[in-house]
Order: C-alpha cells, then sequence, then structure tokens
C-alpha cells in the first residue's frame, strides 16, 4: 500500500483530510492519515473518534497524549511511540515527564506478569470498590 | 504457591511489608504483595520501585495510576486492573475519568495496529522532534 | 545464525527444502526456511504442518492467509506480514481485501481491549451457542 | 462499572441502542453494548465503525467474523471469543472451519515468534510484490 | 467445543492418545489433548512437535520447561501455567526455582519496554557476536 | 532522548554505571544503561533488581539468560534480543541450545493460544499440583 496525497485522493478523503488540517492548523496531514486512506471508511472512523476522544473531555489532552504513549510502547508500535511522543510535546511533556511515562509502563509490565505468574486472587476491598 | 502471612513471614518480608502499611496508612498489604513474598528478592525490588516511582514526581500520583491501568488492560491483567483501578478511584478518579482511560486505550490498541499493518514510515517531522 | 542455503544443508534439510520446492513449484525457498533450518527439526515439522493446515480444507486458502495476515499484524511480525502478504495477493487478495482485513484488525484491537476493560460477563445466548 | 439498561440510558444511548436492535433484528443488545453505555461517544463510534466495516464489502461477512475471532483468540479476549464465535456460527461457520481458524492462528503464532528470533531479513520477492 | 474421550475418538485420534499414554506412562491425556482432537491434524502435529522438542536435547528437559511456563506467563495463558508448571515440578522445579523463573519474566517484560521506549540502538558488540 | 556517557552523567549515575563495569569487568556500559539514564530511579532500580537476580541463585545464570532471550523473543524486543542473546553466548549457549529455546518459545506460543481456542478447563491433577 502506499501513501495517498491529496491531490490523488477522492472526495471522502479529502474532506477527512481538509477537517484534519482545519481542526489542527497544519498544512499537511501525517502519514498516517495518507496510508489509512487507502481504507476511506476506517480514515473516516478512526478520526472521528480520535477528534473526539482525544480533545477536551474529563482528563486533560495530555493525560491522554501520555496514555496513548504508554499502551503504544506495551504493544511496540514504532510510529505511534514517535507520532504520539511528538504530540506528547506539542501539548506540554517534557522529557521529565516522558521518563516518567515510560518508568510506569516498565513497571507495570513487570506487575503485570508477576500478578498473573502468582494467580493473586483479587482482594475483597477491591472488589468493593469496582462492583 | 501461597500468600504468606505476616506472623509467618521472614524477617525481610516483614521489614517490606511493615514499610508498606506505613507508606500506605493500612493495616495489612494487599494479596499481591503476600504472594510475591515467596520471592523475597523481587518483593523487596518490586516495593522499592513502586514506591519511588509512583509518588510525587513530574507526573502528579493520579496521572500516574491511570498510565498503570492502561497497560494492564492492554495485557489483559485482571488482578492489575481491579488493584489500579481501586487504587486510581482512591486518588480521584471519577467513572468519566475511567471511561475515558478505556476510550484512549482502546483507540491505541486500533491505531497500533494500523499504523503496523500499513508499515507507515516515521515522518520527518517527528524525527526532527525526537531526535 | 545465518541462512543455511541448499548446497550446505543437511540431507534431512534438503529434504524439506525439496518438498517445499516441489509443493509451491518454485526454484528457492523463501529465508524463513533457510533460517529455520538453523533447528532441523522444527524445519520439518513447521513445514509438515503448515502444509497439511494451509491447503484445502473447511476454509479456502484465500482465507486462511487472510487470518495469518491478521494474527501476525496482532503480532507485529514485520517478516510475517510481508511474506503472507504475498501469499495472500498470490491467490487472489486485491487490495481492497487487504484494506478490510486491516480495518477488522484493527476494530478487534480495539474492542478487545474494551471488553476486558469493563470486564463484560458473558451473554447466556454466547454460553447457550457455545457450550 | 454496571451494565446500563435500555430504561436507565440516556437519549444519546437509546439511538444507538435502537439502531442495534433495528439492524441486527434483534430484541435487546448483547452485555457488550450495555457496558460500552458508559462512555456514549465511544458507543456511538465502535458501532458505527462495526456496522461499517463487518457487513458486506470486499470480503464477506463470515470471512470478516473468522478474522475477529483469530484476533481475539491471539489477544485473549474471553468476552471476543464468545461473542464473535457465536456471530461467526450464526453467519454459518460450522466445527470445521472453526476448528481450522484455531489451526492457523496457533501456526501463525509460532511462526511469528521464529520469523522474529531469527531476525529474518524479507525476501526481494515479497518487497516486489509489497511496495 | 468439547473435550473428546478415547471411546468416541477416531482411529486417527486415539493413535495419537496412545502415543501420549505410552510416551508419558499415564492412563490418560489431559484436557489439552482431548480438547485439540477436535481438530485432528494439529492434534499430531502439536504432540509430534513437543514430543521431538521436549525430550532430550541441547538443553535439558526441565530447562524446556521452565522457558515454557516463562512463555505462557508472559501470554498469560492460564491452562498453559498450570499444565507446564506441574510439568516442570514433575521434571524437579522446586518452588525457589519457580519463585526465580518468574522474577526473571517480570523483569524481562520490564526491561523489554524500556529498551522499545527508549528506541536503544544494538551495540555494535552485540552485532559482532550475533552475526 | 540520548545515551548520556559517562563524561556528561551525574553522580547517581556515575555509581551505577561503575557498580555494572565493577561487577561485569566491563570498561563501558552497554547503550540499555546509557539511555536508561534518563530516569536515575530506574536505571537504580533495574540494575539493582538485575544484578541480584540474574546471578547465582536456585537457578544457574545461562538458565535465566536463555529464560530472559525466550521472554524477548515472545514480546518482540529486537534491542534485547541482542543483548541477551549475546549474554546467553557469553556464559556458554551454543547455536544448538539457542535453536531449542526458539524451538520452545514458537512452540510455546503456539499451545497458549490453541488452549485459550478452546478454552480448555485446567486439569483436576494440575490443581492439586499447583494448589
Amino acid at each position: 500500500m502506499k501513501a495517498i496525497e491529496y491531490e490523488h485522493a477522492s472526495a471522502a478523503v479529502r474532506a477527512v483530510f481538509d477537517d484534519i488540517k482545519t481542526t489542527r492548523g497544519v498544512d499537511d496531514v501525517n502519514n498516517f492519515w495518507k496510508y489509512l486512506a487507502n481504507e476511506p471508511r476506517m480514515l473516516a472512523h478512526v478520526w472521528a473518534t480520535l477528534k473526539d476522544v482525544m480533545g477536551d473531555g474529563a482528563l486533560d489532552p495530555l493525560t491522554k497524549e501520555l496514555i496513548y504513549v504508554a499502551v503504544s510502547v506495551t504493544n511496540n508500535c514504532p510510529y505511534c511511540m514517535a507520532s504520539h511522543g511528538a504530540a506528547a510535546r506539542a501539548k506540554g511533556a517534557t522529557d521529565e515527564k516522558l521518563n516518567e511515562v515510560y518508568a510506569v509502563v516498565g513497571l507495570a509490565n513487570m506487575t503485570n506478569r508477576l500478578a498473573n505468574a502468582y494467580d493473586v486472587p483479587v482482594d475483597d476491598a477491591f472488589r468493593r470498590d469496582e462492583r
């Protein structure tokens, strides 16, 4: 699959590209969107979801970018680490904050396996909180 | 492996249990620590790391708990989702915030695979930001 | 580890290479088999399993290649995406079909995490179907 | 988080529930949607994407359900295996077909790791096909 | 899918069951094989591979069981942790050894993510060793 | 993030680097430690854990390196495969042993998914051994 540039894109794809550019105030969309344009339905759905979820809400945008980075590190997606790392920096993430994200991600990946290995039963106190 | 209760624990394990109880102001430690006590070296290292990383720092403690939850959901660790979900609530996470965490986690897991499937090359702009 | 070429291969490895070439009607085997030849037992077992499972059966060969691609995308195996993507195309996968595979893979990875995050109980209707 | 039943749902959630029921010709929505209703934005986006992608297209609906099952097995999502396994059966998947899906999933998970372990370089032939 | 018991099994399945029972000196096969018997081709291939790889070789059988446990913990497969944990104990794994396996698994899962997060370039010394 | 070399490192980082060099009898630390030095707390904790767990214990150091390699292959961490592959060779791992590790890793990744796909119930015999 190849990147689809604006000049070769269908009207439906151009409409999404235009909305990304307007929303973000940029001249061109990132490679992710140009490749995803090979599947115009997913292009529209992923952008609609991302625009809706990653903006203002119960959590501030920076916190959500850091969570995005954390998931991308856990799944080992190099493109996603690069793009959402850049987005996090643009929203105020310092080196100190990103280093701390990586520390938490490393720690959680370790304890996730230890909890599974020992098959630790959920404490009653957590059940009360959760259910 | 079985949970190791305080009264049957070695002095080294008791020292960690005591520090957890004092630091958190609780009467007993959670099941995770009682099972991890089967490997006293890891008990000490995991607690020392968690105490150091999850407290105050460049990120506030709630943000770090939410990242912990996000990684645990991605890895499907039921105990970790329950325990860190409860910890996040104790630090101020509302249902709205947790719902938004889950939304970002779902979205990131989707785009991680799409970026890998299309083998999207990293944009120059991200390289400049990242390197 | 290095690729093992036919001329340096043992008789056991050559026998597998010969069968791959005959079955597929090709002049040489792919790199995967040349590297796997470092472990002749696995070379034989993996080829025997793949030859048996990926041919005709309850599902047509193209459907099985698309499933193979979907798993490889989820696990982020670049070699496997390239080789089974090429195999899928050779068996009739168009760009439209592959784009749809990627869409389903992205969607499933999202809903997998949402279902785990909300710890959704299995509906009775599914239990009746399944058990 | 708890399931949100129709009678306690907001108008936005009810609109999605109604569309699911009409589209599928069912009396009630599955648990997945009732839990996802805790985050109404994701409920709407996930349903819109799933309705668009899983219906008719370049691939038939059964093939897409089988791919969904394959991803859910790889990620170990018990709810998703149950719900999409049932959906696959409703669309014509026999035991023979599901057994073959599982065989391909197992095989692909094995070869994914072998390809990564040996760090197999992508064959030129695949590059020509892919790029 | 249901477990297939010996008395209802085909001749091909019985032949595999008999070989498992003879090889292991047991009266009945474990549930894994009874379920896998739904797909007789995979039953035969998985058993043939496992019998060949997990016996004597360059590594002793206990070391291989511990590696099996480590992979199963990393992937969070509860059945596999239980069955290969039991197999490891039968081959001499003490609590101390299993605790150490879990410690290494936890540690490796942490450093895997840290290495990926920092995108650490491979040292020249490792390249010399590896290539 | 960039590698932090000894001459630009803080006293705390230098102390860890010195301990790594002394413990391992090397002139310089690997890239992993230079990058992890961006987060001095994790540098100290990861090194302390690794030094404690990977040395002598209930398992010999080579077995533990092989387990480390197995986890790194399963998670697809290229740096970790290279560095712990080299460490395993330095501790006596031959090509034959590493090939067998890869074989077990591939096999376990296959059976992990098959056990999950068939939702195999844990045998009573394993419960008795385990609990």
